[in-house]
């Protein structure tokens, strides 16, 4: 069967709502809209198990930032992305300012859409180890923050979860944010969204879906997971066209006729055969992504990584970061 | 219009006969098909005006090299494609042993899948400067080569054909080489076909070919032309779902019916809306390609180096090549 | 004998000055020094023969920008350089604002200290083909700007000077800008220094310089070099360290005395053999540079981009230049 | 003081017999030469705590593979060396075949002569989650093997001997090897020794050395060490480049002389001052290292990735091995 599953909650939402024909927010689910400057981002509450189970996601807050129509190169739009993100971020992050963060790069430095975890890590401000190393470059007020890419399970052997819990374990941190390039289900939403949530990081609904849960229950300990989608199955595109044709005759004629049902027809049965025609299977795993996936992902990846830096070190400005950086 | 344009000859031959339902060849095109080992090529002829006019494609050779289901690792495929390559570029290449040759990598090496031309470049046995520099390190059987990756209009300002003219016209080449990262229309043939052709590289009949010719017309010496398919357009997958659905239902209806017109309606006039629909044209140009592309594209430039620089040099091995090259 | 040639104009001054304890200005050279906020930059210029013939580099003006200790993610002071840089290149650049810039990016870039050049390449504003492409894009305003990065000898088998007088013979720009990535006499100023210079590139009085001119001589178009000291040579420092050492045993000791010859002795005839005992002369050409390089060209060819953006389009602000680069 | 350390025990070995004037071998260790083909290697044997003490590193086995003066691109010499580490290898390891091995590549991955053990880390044949992802791809004769890139400190804020041990006590290997890059002495080792040893990663009896150890003992698991030197301190460099001065001078005066004193003196007290005054502090870690590093660091991590998937799977050749890894 296609997957049809997406890791983002304000889009699993939509295809619930879409689905069920409602005209109304589903119960025990809350959302809300908000704007900062040009930047507008909303919150999507799953309040109870009800709202769980019909949206696919756990108990928790998931807010989808827009990255406005932006280029690679406007620094100022960056910093006002960045500087959402890090009020976002200090909305979940109920940690105290002297406690011990973790900070997790998910994904694959060798295949780029999927790098965006490690080059966040590579410019994450790491203080952890200046306590011993060189306790006078540091004063008080710095939080300890550690961060780590542990590589993916078909390069290392060994499930991710396993390597971050075997590391909360050994280092005890209180707070854990993962990053990671997620799949989307809409082409307009690839690198134009991001998703902060304090659920963690768990196994979806949907099928294809082989991560282990990296969440507060396996960890023992705060997660917050920050989300990017960076490409779209080639298989949802040839899905969405197919759909996009049918429907489009399904509205053009009478329900019970002759057309309608082979219509319908084509839609449960044979659709699955018809994108794998188009996709030949055996090429392996095609993705969609823009022709300049490099210098995007590069990009993104500054703005998270400012947005973490900011929220977790809530006495230091900007200015100070990029200095201790250097 | 959505552009069904081909970069490869075979291709442009399979649209052309399914288009006309002709059970012969197209007149003025001869197809052979040979086998070196493992490796399947097959060539294309356009003999005359009429088969260059149904082709879309001028008068010449065209040789398609399939690429067996091959990993990136694998030398020893790698190898037998290697020397078929340069098998089939010795047949093409009848210019004197001692005359010059000039490589160019067309494409923009900060894109990974059109990164190919200038990769293949940086692996060419360069030796033009040599007689200059250090005669004693090689002697007369060794051809004069020299190379360049001009780079892409959009970062030059130059269009690209003006580059390679001013310095054929500086150099004095006998022979142009050039390697071109393609776009298929097919998914299957990613990666998997070298298109070698002694025409050069002229603007297709399709639209949206802004090329200019790279040719033995424009720039008054023999050019044989290397390429690779190396994407697929997001829109040509859009496009083949929808064919392939409104093909599907075409042949379970009686023409002349009122679904019948229904389906070729949208065939003609809401087949471009419904791409645009799924793609959401604002986010720039999405292209379909493997997850691994980096690795790919590497070992495809190895392979097409070590296939020129056999061809270049008859009196050389592959060792005392790769010794060179050290 | 050992190498002791500067690309530096300011450079070769202080040798010649100290060679000759000289303690006034050397005949025929001005040297100014100014100051922009916080950003130091001197002019050498050399007015006559005799001066230029002391110096070792052709008459004109080099003017050497100081960067200060700054950290490759401190945003603020690489603005304030590349402010400076603008400022130093306008004054050199007497060229219609309408008439045409080619942009050249010197050396190789797949060895990373070398890299300078085509780095700044790719973040140049380039124009000259939109008046085609897209003549809406653009306004009257706009200075027709093209670049390239056209490789090394050892790639291309082409002398660079070559390739790019091909290139100004067929788009016959009005001014020509080099940047080039230097070797460095003096640790310290690896990756500090900017050097601007309204000469071209001419080949150094020195040994071991086989660069080809590039200059109005050799173009017939005015030709402003930018540089940057990215490396030292192996060789120079252990030169630097045996000259140390012998300089400070000499000031201790009486002249004409044994071990006063025996000094001299060593630095004329042993020294040589003694450096190429330190460094084993078979392992092949050994750079020093700072284990960071790689972010370290990357922020260079970002202030220089910078610096050539704004002094080529005098009626733009930074802003426009990056809505415009997106 | 100036750091006279070396991470290679055939160094510390010859320093110590220069510098005692020893013409026999050191108490507590043996040395054996062996050649295979065209590939030479030696065997250190420190036998007991007299040798580890005088050569200052643990008591084990210690063997050095030299490459001969190879090209990147010489496939057959990269194999021979390639087979050579594999065999000694294999001598060390005296763990079941079933039993699994973690393979950890030390080292900074952004720093191109830094990152050859991520760089390994990459071409590993991973087997360990096959078992339960796909146990149908493996049969029983494949050893597990998992690999981890865990970083460096500067990055991570985390010793990496802690992520190492946490990761051991999680996934339970029977034997761990870890790659790393090696600071060398000398200069003509650069790139052109291998260094195999059973004692794993221990700190060195040197200054400046900081590095945790990562053995048998803090493991509680056996531990070989694989490394390469990939750069020389620039700072050893100019200290040589004294030294061998001195030495020269010190061989044409009499002992007792005044000039004797005076060079003993600055050996003793002037030496650190004058490489600083070269090297100018200011500037950061200088390194000495190839031009063309970027290729060599590439084919190195291939030679070693090949010795380590050959001996860590006896049942397998090269070819299966490439095959699974495509």
């Amino acid at each position: 069967m296609i997957n049809v599953r997406t890791d983002l909650a304000i889009e699993a939402r939509e295809m619930y709502i879409k689905k069920h024909n409602r005209n109304k927010e589903i119960d025990g689910v809350i959302v809300e809209e908000e704007q900062e400057g040009d930047i507008k981002f909303s919150t999507v509450k799953i309040k109870d198990e009800e709202g769980a189970k019909k949206i696919g996601k756990p108990i928790g807050n998931y807010i989808t930032i827009d990255i406005p129509e932006f280029t690679v190169y406007d620094g100022g739009i960056m910093d006002s992305v960045a500087n959402v993100l890090a009020k976002v971020l200090e909305r979940l992050i109920h940690v105290d300012e002297k406690k011990t963060a973790l900070v997790v790069g998910l994904g694959n430095w060798q295949v780029t859409p999927d790098a965006l975890g490690p080059k966040v890590v590579e410019k994450i401000m790491v203080t952890r180890h200046l306590q011993v190393v060189m306790p006078e470059a540091i004063d008080e007020s710095v939080r300890p923050v550690c961060a780590i890419a542990p590589g993916v399970l078909g390069i290392t052997g060994i499930e991710t979860g396993e390597i971050i819990k075997s590391l909360v374990e050994k280092v005890k941190p209180d707070l854990v944010i993962c990053i990671d390039a997620l799949a989307s289900r809409r082409v307009e939403r690839v690198n134009r969204t991001i998703q902060i949530s304090d659920t963690g990081i768990s196994p979806g609904a949907g099928v294809g879906n082989n991560r282990k849960e990296i969440s507060e229950k396996s960890l023992g300990v705060k997660v917050i997971a920050i989300g990017v989608p960076t490409v779209v199955d080639a298989a949802t595109i040839a899905n969405d066209s197919i759909d996009l044709v049918i429907d489009e005759l399904i509205s053009k004629v009478s329900s019970g006729k002759e057309f309608y049902n082979m219509l319908k027809d084509i839609d449960r049965n044979e659709k699955e055969s018809l994108i794998k025609e188009v996709l030949s299977a055996n090429v392996g795993e095609l993705i969609v992504a823009p022709k300049e996936v490099d210098m995007i992902i590069e990009a993104l990846s500054k703005i998270i990584a400012n947005g973490i830096n900011m929220s977790l070190q809530p006495n230091m400005d900007m200015e100070d970061i990029n200095k201790f950086l250097s």
